[in-house]
């Protein structure tokens, strides 16, 4: 008998409908021998419904509040499923993320699960039942407050609670078959991977593959959960995230994946004074509006001027936000201009096999190049190459990178559309 | 400074206007001095909505699912409102029943509260916090569940506070300015009680009048809590529900009211065989249907036959089952048929001054006669008369006895409108 830990999100559960078929694949489960253990989203819209409310009542609604707030999404949807289970003949238990033994640290709205005693739901199996859990909320030991884990949330309660109760496999249900060479939306060659290694998953999610969430991948990774990425709509395998099996060192392809990003925008800032420190000074600006910037790029020193210029990307949606605080502070970091793009487009090459053949960004710019592509920044990992492009030649540049790597026959590789959170 | 419990109903909530409004009131009973605890119900029909979604996906829910989905409904609102609070500059913390420490027995849909340790609720008041607690819902210690108190709930919570927290007082705010001498809707002369004393209320609550619940008077007399009930549209002062002070034995007026209740039904089960027993086999039967009965009556047995008849009062929405129930049991209760009808009403008059003046059911019945209104039953406790009549005659029938008792000008007395959960 194996334990199983299955996740469904919010476009899995949005109505009765949903919930009855979500219940039906649930008990399908239970019934071919395993121990299940679901965590669920909340439905449909509700989290927007509920910020949106929120937003009504106060202009800045308190963390702690609004954490409590959000928390109610996933005691309806939990409890209709736990309703809709046992309708189908099987004893079933929702449980909150407290009673689940979720327990986080007291950051309100992107909270840190901090222990996992899941007491309870082993008891629920342990009778028998099937356990339903709330995805994206815990609690904190110190204040006994609710909290809320941010995006993505569900996932990572579906990995921390498979990790804590050794789950055979954590099954993360979508409305896409798995993990894909390439968005088969652009790339109508693209195909489904059977299985992706945990690192190149997490260099996939990093680059903006949205099946699964960085959080929620590295968390499997650091606890060794197997992950099953699948479509609720069909019985088919989707693909395995995992560690590479010992022993297991098939041929790997050179390049797994290709994963893209179209939400980034690219800022730079002309002219900065060539004093140590001052780069750490623009970056502290940045920092503190809470945005990730992910590339960098600092153009030699003009010799002449004693100044610099420096590239960065960020989410486009802080793009606005950081450049008015990087004006607001022009005068002592002493640069001399911002210049503002939000026409990039991320593209990365992703594949455990760059760590034993050379070239590949060689092959990756080639590509490029032949179909007249230009390449803005690059940065590169252990196993990733990611370039930046104009927006409008992304869909090209995939395509040609997607047949220059050999994935359009059978190769191995990318990700896309959403899960909930 | 008075500590003071306020219970807001859903419809004074039932959207983000309604809720601001509300916050504004608290924050101003803040402001004169006084510590407060708000505890409030679901917004406007968030319950019923989540009672249809049930429904949808089963078609007997799962008590203990049931009361997980249901209390979703006052999560929302009492963190909408906290923010809301907060959001005019009073610090606020939201608790749900079983934060706020409401221990109740397990019996779902229904429970009953045993136990409340609101120790954090104390400690939201001593740090100058406003605590908003969810009502209608508590926690079962032996299970960890959790569970809801049934109609009325939110009277009870509010009440069960303020006994354990020694408040000064429990404002109950409704959408009516207090309890009335009659329903103003039907008596134009009818007006506003400035107290009531709690076994009055009780009285009153019993017999139709839905200000209150019976459960919260029950639970304010039997642990000496005052009540407010109050508008939460005006700032005027409202009715107080409390025990008659020592030493003010000032003259009661013969009847403080009169209420009324159009939903009920009779029963009339005729040719019953006159054996001892039989009378409890029979309500044996009724009462397995989950009905309360009200009012009995049995005719004295025709000699000749060996068999009486047998009335009651019901819910009108017991009805039918009621009378289902009944014809299935004919055979073993031996009955000839059985008479439903639901065109009658109910009217009660209530007034502690009835125990020191006699006469009061002559005159209330000769106010009856006078105006050709029927009496089809009688039932009388220590400080009420109540009477069925022709549901078509009832509005006349409180008119009359409201002016027979002198109420119009400046008497006192009854009650109208709804409270939510």
């Amino acid at each position: 008998m194996a334990l199983v830990v299955q996740k469904f999100g919010g476009s899995s559960v949005s109505d009765a409908t949903g919930i009855k078929r979500v219940a039906k694949r649930i008990v399908e489960t239970k019934k071919a021998g395993n121990d299940v253990v679901v965590v669920v989203s909340a439905m449909g819209d509700t989290t927007d419904e509920l910020i949106d409310l929120a937003h009504e009542v106060s202009v800045t609604p308190s963390g702690r509040e609004l954490d409590m707030l959000l928390t109610a999404g996933e005691r309806i949807s939990m409890s209709l499923l736990a309703m809709a289970i046992i309708s189908l003949g099987q004893e079933a238990r929702s449980f909150t993320g407290s009673q689940a033994g979720l327990v986080t640290d007291a950051i309100h709205g992107n909270a840190s699960i901090v222990d996992v005693t899941p007491k309870r739901v082993f008891e629920a199996i342990e009778d028998g039942a099937i356990a339903i859990v709330a995805g994206f909320q815990g609690f904190n030991r110190g204040t006994g407050d609710i909290t809320t884990l941010g995006r993505g949330g569900s996932d990572t309660t579906a990995v921390a609670l498979a990790a804590a109760m050794h789950a055979d496999v954590c099954e993360i249900y979508t409305d896409v078959d798995g993990v894909f060479t390439a968005d088969p939306r652009v790339v109508p060659t693209a195909h489904k991977l059977d299985f992706v290694t945990s690192e190149e998953m997490l260099e996939l999610a990093s680059s903006g593959a949205k099946v699964l969430y960085i959080r929620a991948v590295e968390f499997a990774r650091r606890h060794h959960v197997t992950l099953h990425v699948r479509s609720s709509f069909s019985n088919k395998a989707g693909t395995i995230v995992a560690e590479p099996k010992e022993g297991e060192t098939v041929e790997a392809p050179i390049i797994t994946g290709v994963a893209t990003d179209k939400d980034e925008a690219k800022i730079t800032v002309i002219g900065v004074p060539d004093k140590i420190g001052r780069a750490a000074d623009l970056f502290k600006v940045v920092s503190d509006e809470g945005t990730s910037i992910d590339m960098i790029v600092q153009n030699i020193s003009a010799a002449a001027t004693g100044r610099t210029d420096i590239s960065f990307t960020l989410p486009t949606g802080d793009g606005p936000r950081v450049v008015a605080s990087l004006r607001r502070h022009q005068e002592s970091l002493g640069f001399e201009s911002i210049q503002y793009d939000d026409q990039i487009a991320k593209l990365a090459i992703v594949g455990a096999g760059m760590r034993t053949h050379p070239g590949v960004s060689a092959r990756f710019f080639s590509a490029l190049a032949d179909n007249g592509i230009n390449i803005e920044m690059i940065s590169t990992s252990d196993i990733r190459v990611s370039v930046v492009t104009r927006l409008d030649s992304l869909d090209e540049a995939v395509r040609a990178v997607h047949t220059a790597f050999g994935l359009d026959a059978n190769g191995e590789a990318v990700v896309y559309g959403g899960t909930g959170r």
